[in-house]
Protein backbone atom coordinates (compact mmCIF):
# COMPACT_ATOMS: atom_id res chain seq x y z
CA UNK A 1 0.00 0.00 0.00
CA UNK A 2 1.11 3.54 -1.13
CA UNK A 3 2.29 5.47 2.13
CA UNK A 4 0.84 8.40 1.58
CA UNK A 5 -1.17 10.13 4.41
CA UNK A 6 -4.75 10.40 4.01
CA UNK A 7 -5.22 14.04 3.15
CA UNK A 8 -2.44 13.31 0.45
CA UNK A 9 -4.92 10.59 -0.68
CA UNK A 10 -7.60 13.21 -0.66
CA UNK A 11 -5.38 16.20 -2.24
CA UNK A 12 -4.31 13.72 -5.00
CA UNK A 13 -7.74 12.23 -5.82
CA UNK A 14 -9.14 15.99 -5.88
CA UNK A 15 -6.46 17.26 -8.14
CA UNK A 16 -6.92 13.78 -10.85
CA UNK A 17 -10.92 14.07 -10.44
CA UNK A 18 -10.66 17.89 -11.59
CA UNK A 19 -9.05 17.08 -15.12
CA UNK A 20 -11.32 17.31 -17.36
CA UNK A 21 -11.02 14.59 -20.76
CA UNK A 22 -12.91 10.89 -20.86
CA UNK A 23 -13.11 10.06 -17.21
CA UNK A 24 -14.78 13.26 -16.87
CA UNK A 25 -17.23 12.00 -19.81
CA UNK A 26 -17.30 9.16 -18.51
CA UNK A 27 -18.80 10.75 -15.10
CA UNK A 28 -16.44 8.54 -13.03
CA UNK A 29 -14.80 9.38 -9.32
CA UNK A 30 -11.57 7.85 -8.41
CA UNK A 31 -11.92 7.29 -4.44
CA UNK A 32 -8.73 5.29 -4.49
CA UNK A 33 -5.66 5.48 -5.73
CA UNK A 34 -2.06 3.62 -4.80
CA UNK A 35 0.20 1.56 -6.54
CA UNK A 36 -1.52 -1.53 -5.64
CA UNK A 37 -5.12 -0.94 -5.84
CA UNK A 38 -7.10 1.79 -7.49
CA UNK A 39 -10.75 2.77 -6.90
CA UNK A 40 -13.48 4.32 -8.72
CA UNK A 41 -17.22 4.49 -9.09
CA UNK A 42 -20.20 5.81 -11.07
CA UNK A 43 -23.83 6.27 -11.36
CA UNK A 44 -24.97 5.25 -14.48
CA UNK A 45 -26.83 7.86 -16.57
CA UNK A 46 -28.90 7.79 -20.14
CA UNK A 47 -25.51 9.02 -21.68
CA UNK A 48 -23.95 5.69 -20.58
CA UNK A 49 -26.56 3.15 -22.75
CA UNK A 50 -26.66 1.61 -25.93
CA UNK A 51 -29.68 1.51 -28.03
CA UNK A 52 -31.24 -1.38 -26.27
CA UNK A 53 -31.34 0.47 -22.81
CA UNK A 54 -28.16 -1.42 -21.23
CA UNK A 55 -24.66 0.12 -20.53
CA UNK A 56 -22.84 0.62 -23.53
CA UNK A 57 -19.51 -2.10 -23.37
CA UNK A 58 -17.13 0.99 -24.22
CA UNK A 59 -18.07 2.11 -21.34
CA UNK A 60 -16.70 -0.68 -19.21
CA UNK A 61 -13.80 -0.81 -21.70
CA UNK A 62 -13.41 2.70 -20.93
CA UNK A 63 -13.30 2.70 -16.89
CA UNK A 64 -11.19 -0.31 -16.98
CA UNK A 65 -8.66 1.56 -18.71
CA UNK A 66 -9.07 4.30 -16.80
CA UNK A 67 -8.15 2.94 -13.01
CA UNK A 68 -5.67 0.37 -14.80
CA UNK A 69 -3.46 3.03 -16.36
CA UNK A 70 -3.95 5.66 -13.10
CA UNK A 71 -2.66 2.24 -11.29
CA UNK A 72 0.08 1.20 -13.56
CA UNK A 73 1.37 5.52 -13.77
CA UNK A 74 1.48 5.64 -9.88
CA UNK A 75 3.61 1.85 -9.63
CA UNK A 76 6.12 3.13 -12.22
CA UNK A 77 6.48 6.74 -10.70
CA UNK A 78 6.99 5.00 -7.36
CA UNK A 79 10.10 3.02 -9.13
CA UNK A 80 11.41 5.94 -10.03
CA UNK A 81 10.25 5.95 -13.59
CA UNK A 82 10.14 9.87 -15.52
CA UNK A 83 7.73 9.57 -18.29
CA UNK A 84 4.30 7.93 -18.50
CA UNK A 85 3.19 4.48 -19.31
CA UNK A 86 0.49 4.15 -22.19
CA UNK A 87 -1.98 1.38 -22.89
CA UNK A 88 -1.22 -1.42 -25.55
CA UNK A 89 -4.16 -3.67 -25.03
CA UNK A 90 -7.32 -3.76 -23.74
CA UNK A 91 -9.20 -6.73 -23.13
CA UNK A 92 -12.72 -6.80 -21.44
CA UNK A 93 -15.03 -9.26 -20.97
CA UNK A 94 -18.68 -7.97 -20.14
CA UNK A 95 -20.47 -10.67 -17.55
CA UNK A 96 -23.98 -8.53 -16.84
CA UNK A 97 -26.06 -6.70 -18.09
CA UNK A 98 -26.58 -3.17 -16.24
CA UNK A 99 -29.16 -0.22 -16.38
CA UNK A 100 -29.85 3.36 -15.24
CA UNK A 101 -29.67 4.08 -11.60
CA UNK A 102 -27.27 1.65 -10.88
CA UNK A 103 -24.10 2.98 -8.71
CA UNK A 104 -21.02 0.79 -9.88
CA UNK A 105 -17.72 0.30 -8.63
CA UNK A 106 -14.16 -0.28 -10.30
CA UNK A 107 -10.94 -1.83 -8.42
CA UNK A 108 -8.10 -2.24 -10.59
CA UNK A 109 -5.03 -4.50 -8.99
CA UNK A 110 -1.40 -5.06 -10.63
CA UNK A 111 -1.06 -8.80 -12.29
CA UNK A 112 2.64 -8.30 -12.96
CA UNK A 113 4.14 -4.58 -12.51
CA UNK A 114 7.68 -4.95 -13.84
CA UNK A 115 10.01 -2.13 -15.58
CA UNK A 116 8.96 -2.07 -19.06
CA UNK A 117 5.58 -3.47 -18.98
CA UNK A 118 2.67 -4.02 -16.56
CA UNK A 119 -0.63 -5.73 -16.54
CA UNK A 120 -3.26 -4.77 -14.90
CA UNK A 121 -6.93 -6.47 -14.34
CA UNK A 122 -9.95 -4.39 -13.32
CA UNK A 123 -13.30 -5.88 -11.90
CA UNK A 124 -16.45 -3.81 -12.05
CA UNK A 125 -19.37 -4.55 -10.10
CA UNK A 126 -22.74 -3.67 -9.15
CA UNK A 127 -22.79 -4.63 -5.37
CA UNK A 128 -21.42 -8.05 -4.54
CA UNK A 129 -22.56 -9.16 -8.80
CA UNK A 130 -19.57 -8.77 -11.32
CA UNK A 131 -20.30 -6.83 -14.41
CA UNK A 132 -17.55 -6.65 -16.17
CA UNK A 133 -13.84 -7.17 -15.88
CA UNK A 134 -10.52 -6.94 -17.91
CA UNK A 135 -7.59 -6.50 -18.57
CA UNK A 136 -5.16 -4.19 -19.78
CA UNK A 137 -1.38 -4.25 -20.48
CA UNK A 138 0.87 -0.86 -20.53
CA UNK A 139 4.09 -0.08 -21.31
CA UNK A 140 6.56 2.49 -19.90
CA UNK A 141 7.48 5.32 -22.04
CA UNK A 142 9.83 8.01 -22.09
CA UNK A 143 9.09 11.47 -21.44
CA UNK A 144 9.34 12.69 -24.77
CA UNK A 145 7.52 9.69 -26.30
CA UNK A 146 4.47 11.20 -24.82
CA UNK A 147 5.49 15.15 -25.29
CA UNK B 1 -23.17 -5.44 -49.56
CA UNK B 2 -26.65 -4.85 -48.20
CA UNK B 3 -29.18 -4.11 -50.77
CA UNK B 4 -31.00 -1.26 -48.99
CA UNK B 5 -31.69 1.68 -51.70
CA UNK B 6 -29.51 4.43 -50.66
CA UNK B 7 -32.07 6.19 -49.45
CA UNK B 8 -32.69 3.98 -46.91
CA UNK B 9 -29.60 4.09 -45.93
CA UNK B 10 -29.56 7.67 -45.35
CA UNK B 11 -32.63 7.54 -43.47
CA UNK B 12 -31.90 4.33 -41.05
CA UNK B 13 -27.99 6.53 -40.54
CA UNK B 14 -30.28 9.47 -39.43
CA UNK B 15 -32.49 7.38 -37.23
CA UNK B 16 -29.11 5.51 -35.57
CA UNK B 17 -27.43 8.83 -35.74
CA UNK B 18 -30.29 10.12 -33.28
CA UNK B 19 -30.52 7.58 -30.36
CA UNK B 20 -28.90 9.70 -27.55
CA UNK B 21 -26.26 7.19 -25.50
CA UNK B 22 -22.98 6.30 -25.68
CA UNK B 23 -22.64 6.58 -29.39
CA UNK B 24 -23.72 10.29 -28.65
CA UNK B 25 -21.84 10.74 -26.00
CA UNK B 26 -18.38 9.59 -28.30
CA UNK B 27 -19.70 12.38 -31.10
CA UNK B 28 -19.41 9.65 -33.12
CA UNK B 29 -21.16 9.46 -36.48
CA UNK B 30 -22.47 6.48 -38.16
CA UNK B 31 -21.65 7.03 -41.83
CA UNK B 32 -22.33 3.37 -43.57
CA UNK B 33 -24.24 0.80 -42.05
CA UNK B 34 -24.31 -3.20 -44.02
CA UNK B 35 -24.30 -6.71 -42.75
CA UNK B 36 -20.57 -6.44 -44.35
CA UNK B 37 -19.49 -3.25 -43.11
CA UNK B 38 -20.04 0.16 -41.08
CA UNK B 39 -18.13 2.79 -41.01
CA UNK B 40 -18.24 5.88 -38.54
CA UNK B 41 -16.28 8.70 -37.82
CA UNK B 42 -15.81 11.93 -35.05
CA UNK B 43 -13.55 14.50 -34.34
CA UNK B 44 -11.17 14.34 -31.28
CA UNK B 45 -11.95 16.70 -29.01
CA UNK B 46 -11.00 18.13 -26.00
CA UNK B 47 -13.33 15.56 -24.28
CA UNK B 48 -11.69 13.15 -25.44
CA UNK B 49 -7.99 12.91 -23.74
CA UNK B 50 -6.82 11.16 -21.22
CA UNK B 51 -4.48 13.51 -18.60
CA UNK B 52 -1.40 13.28 -21.30
CA UNK B 53 -3.33 15.04 -23.58
CA UNK B 54 -3.74 11.97 -26.01
CA UNK B 55 -7.31 9.85 -26.68
CA UNK B 56 -8.09 7.98 -24.26
CA UNK B 57 -7.74 4.41 -25.15
CA UNK B 58 -11.73 3.66 -24.10
CA UNK B 59 -12.71 5.75 -26.49
CA UNK B 60 -11.12 3.62 -28.83
CA UNK B 61 -12.39 0.47 -27.20
CA UNK B 62 -16.19 2.44 -27.19
CA UNK B 63 -15.83 3.41 -31.11
CA UNK B 64 -15.16 -0.03 -31.94
CA UNK B 65 -17.47 -1.69 -29.60
CA UNK B 66 -20.17 0.34 -31.56
CA UNK B 67 -19.15 -0.71 -34.91
CA UNK B 68 -18.73 -4.06 -34.26
CA UNK B 69 -22.31 -4.17 -32.56
CA UNK B 70 -24.38 -2.47 -35.00
CA UNK B 71 -23.07 -4.29 -37.88
CA UNK B 72 -23.58 -7.71 -35.87
CA UNK B 73 -26.70 -6.63 -35.33
CA UNK B 74 -27.85 -5.90 -38.79
CA UNK B 75 -26.06 -9.40 -39.83
CA UNK B 76 -28.34 -10.97 -37.44
CA UNK B 77 -31.55 -9.39 -38.33
CA UNK B 78 -31.13 -9.98 -42.15
CA UNK B 79 -30.95 -13.66 -41.51
CA UNK B 80 -33.96 -13.47 -39.72
CA UNK B 81 -33.72 -13.50 -35.88
CA UNK B 82 -35.65 -11.61 -34.21
CA UNK B 83 -33.71 -10.25 -30.79
CA UNK B 84 -31.01 -8.17 -30.81
CA UNK B 85 -26.44 -8.98 -30.53
CA UNK B 86 -24.98 -8.31 -27.44
CA UNK B 87 -21.08 -8.02 -27.34
CA UNK B 88 -19.10 -10.88 -25.02
CA UNK B 89 -15.25 -9.68 -24.97
CA UNK B 90 -13.57 -6.80 -26.37
CA UNK B 91 -10.08 -6.93 -27.31
CA UNK B 92 -8.84 -3.68 -28.64
CA UNK B 93 -5.23 -2.63 -29.30
CA UNK B 94 -3.62 0.69 -29.20
CA UNK B 95 -1.20 1.51 -32.10
CA UNK B 96 -0.59 5.26 -32.44
CA UNK B 97 -1.30 8.40 -29.96
CA UNK B 98 -3.92 10.72 -31.49
CA UNK B 99 -4.20 14.32 -30.16
CA UNK B 100 -7.21 16.72 -30.75
CA UNK B 101 -8.82 18.02 -33.90
CA UNK B 102 -7.69 14.90 -36.02
CA UNK B 103 -11.01 13.19 -37.44
CA UNK B 104 -10.96 9.35 -37.09
CA UNK B 105 -12.20 6.95 -39.02
CA UNK B 106 -13.70 3.48 -38.10
CA UNK B 107 -14.14 0.36 -40.46
CA UNK B 108 -15.98 -2.48 -39.08
CA UNK B 109 -15.82 -5.76 -41.08
CA UNK B 110 -17.08 -9.69 -39.73
CA UNK B 111 -14.80 -12.52 -39.35
CA UNK B 112 -17.25 -15.18 -38.66
CA UNK B 113 -21.21 -14.28 -38.73
CA UNK B 114 -22.55 -17.57 -36.80
CA UNK B 115 -26.19 -17.77 -35.71
CA UNK B 116 -24.93 -18.07 -32.36
CA UNK B 117 -21.73 -15.94 -32.08
CA UNK B 118 -19.86 -13.79 -34.51
CA UNK B 119 -16.47 -11.95 -34.86
CA UNK B 120 -16.21 -8.63 -35.95
CA UNK B 121 -12.93 -6.48 -36.23
CA UNK B 122 -12.63 -2.97 -36.37
CA UNK B 123 -9.67 -0.60 -37.67
CA UNK B 124 -9.40 3.19 -36.26
CA UNK B 125 -7.30 5.46 -39.01
CA UNK B 126 -6.45 8.72 -38.87
CA UNK B 127 -6.15 9.05 -42.76
CA UNK B 128 -3.86 6.13 -44.06
CA UNK B 129 -2.24 5.26 -40.28
CA UNK B 130 -3.79 3.04 -38.27
CA UNK B 131 -4.95 4.30 -34.60
CA UNK B 132 -6.00 1.20 -33.21
CA UNK B 133 -7.63 -1.99 -33.82
CA UNK B 134 -9.93 -4.31 -32.14
CA UNK B 135 -12.51 -7.48 -32.20
CA UNK B 136 -15.85 -7.91 -30.94
CA UNK B 137 -17.12 -11.50 -30.21
CA UNK B 138 -21.23 -11.28 -29.95
CA UNK B 139 -23.69 -13.33 -28.63
CA UNK B 140 -27.11 -13.54 -30.19
CA UNK B 141 -29.75 -13.37 -27.82
CA UNK B 142 -33.74 -14.00 -27.74
CA UNK B 143 -35.73 -10.59 -27.29
CA UNK B 144 -36.74 -11.29 -23.77
CA UNK B 145 -32.87 -11.72 -22.66
CA UNK B 146 -32.75 -7.93 -23.43
CA UNK B 147 -36.13 -6.90 -22.39
CA UNK C 1 -17.70 -28.36 -5.66
CA UNK C 2 -18.46 -31.45 -7.11
CA UNK C 3 -20.22 -34.04 -4.67
CA UNK C 4 -18.30 -36.76 -6.24
CA UNK C 5 -17.06 -39.44 -3.67
CA UNK C 6 -13.44 -39.15 -3.98
CA UNK C 7 -12.92 -42.68 -5.34
CA UNK C 8 -15.39 -41.08 -8.50
CA UNK C 9 -13.00 -38.24 -9.81
CA UNK C 10 -10.07 -40.78 -9.21
CA UNK C 11 -11.51 -42.82 -11.58
CA UNK C 12 -12.64 -39.92 -13.83
CA UNK C 13 -9.23 -38.31 -13.61
CA UNK C 14 -8.04 -41.76 -14.51
CA UNK C 15 -10.16 -41.98 -17.65
CA UNK C 16 -9.69 -38.53 -18.65
CA UNK C 17 -5.89 -38.58 -17.97
CA UNK C 18 -6.06 -41.82 -20.54
CA UNK C 19 -7.57 -40.07 -23.41
CA UNK C 20 -4.55 -39.20 -26.36
CA UNK C 21 -4.88 -36.14 -27.95
CA UNK C 22 -3.19 -32.48 -27.29
CA UNK C 23 -3.23 -32.65 -23.54
CA UNK C 24 -1.19 -35.86 -23.64
CA UNK C 25 1.17 -34.26 -26.75
CA UNK C 26 1.71 -31.57 -23.77
CA UNK C 27 2.15 -33.93 -21.13
CA UNK C 28 -0.05 -32.45 -18.77
CA UNK C 29 -1.74 -34.46 -15.89
CA UNK C 30 -5.44 -33.15 -14.41
CA UNK C 31 -5.12 -33.58 -10.74
CA UNK C 32 -8.69 -32.00 -9.68
CA UNK C 33 -11.81 -32.09 -11.75
CA UNK C 34 -15.01 -30.25 -10.62
CA UNK C 35 -17.61 -27.48 -11.91
CA UNK C 36 -15.84 -24.96 -9.86
CA UNK C 37 -12.24 -25.64 -10.31
CA UNK C 38 -9.88 -27.78 -12.04
CA UNK C 39 -6.44 -28.59 -11.51
CA UNK C 40 -3.30 -29.83 -13.31
CA UNK C 41 0.59 -30.09 -13.51
CA UNK C 42 3.14 -30.44 -15.86
CA UNK C 43 7.14 -30.91 -15.72
CA UNK C 44 8.73 -28.66 -18.17
CA UNK C 45 10.75 -30.81 -20.76
CA UNK C 46 12.88 -30.07 -23.64
CA UNK C 47 9.97 -30.27 -26.19
CA UNK C 48 7.63 -27.34 -24.53
CA UNK C 49 10.87 -24.91 -25.45
CA UNK C 50 10.70 -22.30 -28.05
CA UNK C 51 14.68 -21.30 -28.97
CA UNK C 52 15.57 -19.23 -26.64
CA UNK C 53 15.00 -21.95 -24.29
CA UNK C 54 11.97 -21.00 -22.35
CA UNK C 55 8.69 -22.13 -22.45
CA UNK C 56 6.68 -21.88 -25.29
CA UNK C 57 4.03 -19.14 -25.14
CA UNK C 58 1.71 -21.68 -27.11
CA UNK C 59 2.36 -24.34 -24.18
CA UNK C 60 1.09 -21.89 -21.87
CA UNK C 61 -1.98 -20.96 -24.05
CA UNK C 62 -2.67 -25.00 -24.67
CA UNK C 63 -2.73 -25.51 -21.04
CA UNK C 64 -5.08 -22.69 -20.22
CA UNK C 65 -7.44 -24.02 -22.89
CA UNK C 66 -7.29 -27.64 -21.69
CA UNK C 67 -8.25 -26.78 -18.03
CA UNK C 68 -10.96 -23.79 -18.66
CA UNK C 69 -12.44 -26.30 -21.03
CA UNK C 70 -12.42 -29.24 -19.18
CA UNK C 71 -14.36 -27.63 -16.01
CA UNK C 72 -17.01 -25.82 -17.87
CA UNK C 73 -17.63 -29.31 -19.94
CA UNK C 74 -18.22 -29.76 -15.98
CA UNK C 75 -20.16 -27.32 -15.43
CA UNK C 76 -22.47 -27.30 -18.42
CA UNK C 77 -23.28 -30.99 -18.06
CA UNK C 78 -23.80 -30.50 -14.32
CA UNK C 79 -26.75 -28.38 -14.86
CA UNK C 80 -28.31 -30.53 -17.90
CA UNK C 81 -26.31 -29.71 -20.67
CA UNK C 82 -26.56 -32.32 -23.57
CA UNK C 83 -23.79 -31.20 -25.81
CA UNK C 84 -20.43 -29.93 -25.25
CA UNK C 85 -18.55 -26.73 -24.76
CA UNK C 86 -16.35 -25.37 -27.42
CA UNK C 87 -13.57 -22.53 -26.95
CA UNK C 88 -14.59 -19.45 -29.09
CA UNK C 89 -11.39 -17.11 -27.08
CA UNK C 90 -8.52 -17.28 -25.44
CA UNK C 91 -6.67 -14.59 -23.96
CA UNK C 92 -3.12 -15.24 -22.66
CA UNK C 93 -0.46 -12.92 -21.12
CA UNK C 94 2.53 -14.41 -20.22
CA UNK C 95 4.63 -13.14 -17.04
CA UNK C 96 7.51 -14.72 -16.37
CA UNK C 97 10.09 -17.11 -17.90
CA UNK C 98 10.30 -20.41 -17.25
CA UNK C 99 13.22 -23.02 -17.82
CA UNK C 100 13.50 -27.20 -17.83
CA UNK C 101 12.90 -29.43 -15.01
CA UNK C 102 10.31 -27.44 -13.55
CA UNK C 103 6.98 -28.54 -12.43
CA UNK C 104 4.24 -26.35 -13.23
CA UNK C 105 0.18 -26.06 -11.94
CA UNK C 106 -2.41 -24.55 -13.57
CA UNK C 107 -5.86 -23.50 -11.27
CA UNK C 108 -8.29 -22.64 -13.26
CA UNK C 109 -11.75 -20.96 -11.73
CA UNK C 110 -15.19 -19.54 -13.24
CA UNK C 111 -16.03 -15.98 -13.76
CA UNK C 112 -19.11 -16.62 -14.95
CA UNK C 113 -21.51 -19.70 -16.20
CA UNK C 114 -24.04 -19.20 -18.22
CA UNK C 115 -26.10 -21.19 -20.02
CA UNK C 116 -25.08 -20.49 -23.40
CA UNK C 117 -21.56 -18.85 -22.67
CA UNK C 118 -19.06 -19.44 -20.36
CA UNK C 119 -15.62 -17.54 -19.02
CA UNK C 120 -13.14 -19.18 -17.51
CA UNK C 121 -9.97 -18.10 -15.90
CA UNK C 122 -6.67 -20.16 -15.57
CA UNK C 123 -3.15 -19.03 -13.90
CA UNK C 124 -0.05 -20.87 -14.06
CA UNK C 125 2.39 -21.10 -11.16
CA UNK C 126 5.56 -22.30 -11.11
CA UNK C 127 5.38 -22.55 -6.86
CA UNK C 128 3.88 -19.29 -5.51
CA UNK C 129 5.10 -17.73 -8.96
CA UNK C 130 2.84 -16.51 -11.17
CA UNK C 131 3.75 -17.59 -14.77
CA UNK C 132 1.34 -17.19 -16.97
CA UNK C 133 -3.13 -16.36 -16.54
CA UNK C 134 -5.56 -16.27 -19.45
CA UNK C 135 -9.39 -16.62 -19.88
CA UNK C 136 -11.26 -18.66 -22.22
CA UNK C 137 -14.78 -17.83 -23.29
CA UNK C 138 -16.72 -20.77 -24.20
CA UNK C 139 -20.03 -21.60 -25.91
CA UNK C 140 -22.17 -24.70 -24.92
CA UNK C 141 -23.13 -26.83 -28.21
CA UNK C 142 -25.88 -29.21 -29.41
CA UNK C 143 -24.11 -32.86 -29.79
CA UNK C 144 -24.86 -32.98 -33.42
CA UNK C 145 -23.01 -29.67 -33.41
CA UNK C 146 -19.52 -31.29 -32.70
CA UNK C 147 -20.94 -34.52 -33.80
CA UNK D 1 10.00 -7.89 -48.23
CA UNK D 2 13.47 -9.47 -47.18
CA UNK D 3 16.21 -9.00 -49.41
CA UNK D 4 17.28 -12.76 -48.39
CA UNK D 5 18.37 -14.51 -51.58
CA UNK D 6 16.17 -17.64 -52.00
CA UNK D 7 18.90 -19.88 -50.97
CA UNK D 8 19.50 -18.47 -47.78
CA UNK D 9 15.86 -18.27 -47.27
CA UNK D 10 16.05 -21.97 -47.90
CA UNK D 11 19.23 -22.23 -45.57
CA UNK D 12 17.26 -20.48 -42.75
CA UNK D 13 14.36 -22.09 -43.08
CA UNK D 14 16.30 -25.81 -42.78
CA UNK D 15 17.78 -24.78 -40.02
CA UNK D 16 14.75 -23.07 -37.90
CA UNK D 17 12.73 -26.54 -39.10
CA UNK D 18 15.87 -28.65 -37.39
CA UNK D 19 15.48 -27.07 -34.03
CA UNK D 20 14.00 -29.57 -31.41
CA UNK D 21 10.95 -27.54 -29.26
CA UNK D 22 7.50 -26.95 -29.20
CA UNK D 23 7.43 -25.97 -32.66
CA UNK D 24 8.60 -29.55 -33.39
CA UNK D 25 6.57 -31.02 -30.76
CA UNK D 26 3.44 -29.02 -33.30
CA UNK D 27 4.78 -30.82 -36.19
CA UNK D 28 5.05 -27.24 -37.90
CA UNK D 29 7.14 -26.56 -40.86
CA UNK D 30 8.10 -23.08 -41.24
CA UNK D 31 7.96 -22.45 -45.29
CA UNK D 32 8.63 -18.45 -45.56
CA UNK D 33 10.22 -16.40 -43.19
CA UNK D 34 10.69 -12.65 -43.28
CA UNK D 35 10.15 -9.19 -41.79
CA UNK D 36 6.84 -8.98 -43.28
CA UNK D 37 5.23 -12.23 -43.50
CA UNK D 38 5.44 -15.70 -42.19
CA UNK D 39 4.18 -18.89 -43.42
CA UNK D 40 3.76 -22.12 -41.97
CA UNK D 41 1.64 -25.51 -42.17
CA UNK D 42 1.25 -28.75 -40.48
CA UNK D 43 -1.01 -31.56 -41.29
CA UNK D 44 -3.44 -32.34 -38.07
CA UNK D 45 -3.30 -35.64 -36.72
CA UNK D 46 -4.73 -37.66 -33.73
CA UNK D 47 -2.24 -35.72 -31.35
CA UNK D 48 -3.57 -32.34 -31.98
CA UNK D 49 -7.55 -33.56 -30.84
CA UNK D 50 -9.55 -32.48 -27.95
CA UNK D 51 -11.54 -34.99 -26.67
CA UNK D 52 -14.40 -34.22 -29.06
CA UNK D 53 -12.20 -35.38 -31.84
CA UNK D 54 -11.21 -31.61 -33.04
CA UNK D 55 -8.39 -29.87 -33.39
CA UNK D 56 -7.60 -28.47 -29.23
CA UNK D 57 -7.68 -24.66 -29.73
CA UNK D 58 -4.07 -24.47 -27.82
CA UNK D 59 -2.49 -25.81 -30.84
CA UNK D 60 -3.77 -23.04 -32.95
CA UNK D 61 -2.88 -20.52 -30.47
CA UNK D 62 0.53 -22.38 -30.24
CA UNK D 63 0.98 -21.79 -34.07
CA UNK D 64 0.11 -18.43 -33.88
CA UNK D 65 2.16 -17.72 -31.16
CA UNK D 66 5.29 -19.62 -33.20
CA UNK D 67 4.39 -17.73 -37.09
CA UNK D 68 4.06 -14.21 -34.99
CA UNK D 69 6.99 -14.19 -32.96
CA UNK D 70 9.39 -15.70 -35.48
CA UNK D 71 8.12 -12.72 -38.01
CA UNK D 72 8.69 -9.78 -34.67
CA UNK D 73 12.20 -11.74 -34.37
CA UNK D 74 13.59 -11.45 -37.95
CA UNK D 75 11.81 -7.19 -38.08
CA UNK D 76 13.44 -6.35 -34.50
CA UNK D 77 16.54 -8.33 -36.49
CA UNK D 78 16.52 -6.45 -39.12
CA UNK D 79 16.34 -2.90 -37.51
CA UNK D 80 19.36 -3.82 -35.64
CA UNK D 81 17.95 -5.07 -32.57
CA UNK D 82 20.77 -7.47 -30.41
CA UNK D 83 18.75 -8.77 -28.21
CA UNK D 84 14.92 -11.34 -28.77
CA UNK D 85 11.10 -10.54 -28.96
CA UNK D 86 8.85 -12.56 -25.94
CA UNK D 87 5.61 -12.32 -25.95
CA UNK D 88 3.30 -10.88 -24.21
CA UNK D 89 -0.10 -11.09 -24.75
CA UNK D 90 -1.67 -13.54 -27.53
CA UNK D 91 -5.32 -13.30 -28.12
CA UNK D 92 -6.83 -16.16 -30.16
CA UNK D 93 -10.20 -16.59 -31.85
CA UNK D 94 -11.70 -20.22 -33.04
CA UNK D 95 -13.51 -19.76 -35.91
CA UNK D 96 -14.09 -23.30 -37.37
CA UNK D 97 -13.93 -27.20 -35.98
CA UNK D 98 -11.31 -28.97 -38.18
CA UNK D 99 -10.56 -32.81 -37.99
CA UNK D 100 -7.23 -35.23 -38.71
CA UNK D 101 -6.18 -35.04 -42.04
CA UNK D 102 -6.03 -31.76 -42.90
CA UNK D 103 -3.05 -29.74 -43.79
CA UNK D 104 -3.57 -26.38 -42.38
CA UNK D 105 -1.81 -23.37 -43.51
CA UNK D 106 -0.90 -19.91 -40.87
CA UNK D 107 -0.13 -16.46 -42.19
CA UNK D 108 1.53 -14.04 -40.11
CA UNK D 109 2.35 -10.54 -40.91
CA UNK D 110 2.74 -7.61 -38.96
CA UNK D 111 0.09 -4.60 -37.53
CA UNK D 112 2.59 -2.68 -35.72
CA UNK D 113 6.54 -3.16 -35.32
CA UNK D 114 7.64 -0.26 -32.89
CA UNK D 115 10.83 -0.33 -31.49
CA UNK D 116 9.64 -1.77 -28.29
CA UNK D 117 6.57 -3.75 -28.94
CA UNK D 118 5.08 -4.97 -32.30
CA UNK D 119 1.65 -5.99 -32.85
CA UNK D 120 1.17 -9.51 -35.10
CA UNK D 121 -1.68 -11.14 -36.39
CA UNK D 122 -1.61 -14.67 -37.55
CA UNK D 123 -4.98 -16.13 -40.07
CA UNK D 124 -5.01 -20.32 -39.68
CA UNK D 125 -6.77 -22.05 -42.65
CA UNK D 126 -7.83 -24.59 -44.38
CA UNK D 127 -7.90 -23.89 -47.76
CA UNK D 128 -9.59 -20.67 -48.05
CA UNK D 129 -11.74 -21.21 -45.02
CA UNK D 130 -10.54 -19.30 -42.01
CA UNK D 131 -9.75 -21.81 -39.13
CA UNK D 132 -8.38 -19.67 -36.65
CA UNK D 133 -7.03 -15.92 -35.72
CA UNK D 134 -4.76 -14.56 -33.39
CA UNK D 135 -2.64 -11.41 -32.38
CA UNK D 136 0.43 -11.60 -30.66
CA UNK D 137 2.01 -8.52 -28.48
CA UNK D 138 5.63 -8.98 -28.19
CA UNK D 139 8.51 -7.18 -26.43
CA UNK D 140 11.91 -6.52 -27.69
CA UNK D 141 14.17 -7.71 -24.74
CA UNK D 142 18.15 -7.14 -23.89
CA UNK D 143 20.33 -9.86 -24.63
CA UNK D 144 20.62 -10.53 -21.02
CA UNK D 145 16.77 -10.45 -20.03
CA UNK D 146 17.14 -14.34 -21.99
CA UNK D 147 20.07 -14.91 -21.12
Amino acid sequence: MSDLPETNLDAMLKTMNAIKGWGHAMGVRLTLVTCERVEAEWTVGPEHLQPYGIVHGGVHCGVIESVCSVGAAVAAAERGHKGGVVGLDNHTSFIRAVRTGVTLKAVATPITRGRTTQLWQADIRDGERLVATGRVRLLAVDPEQIA
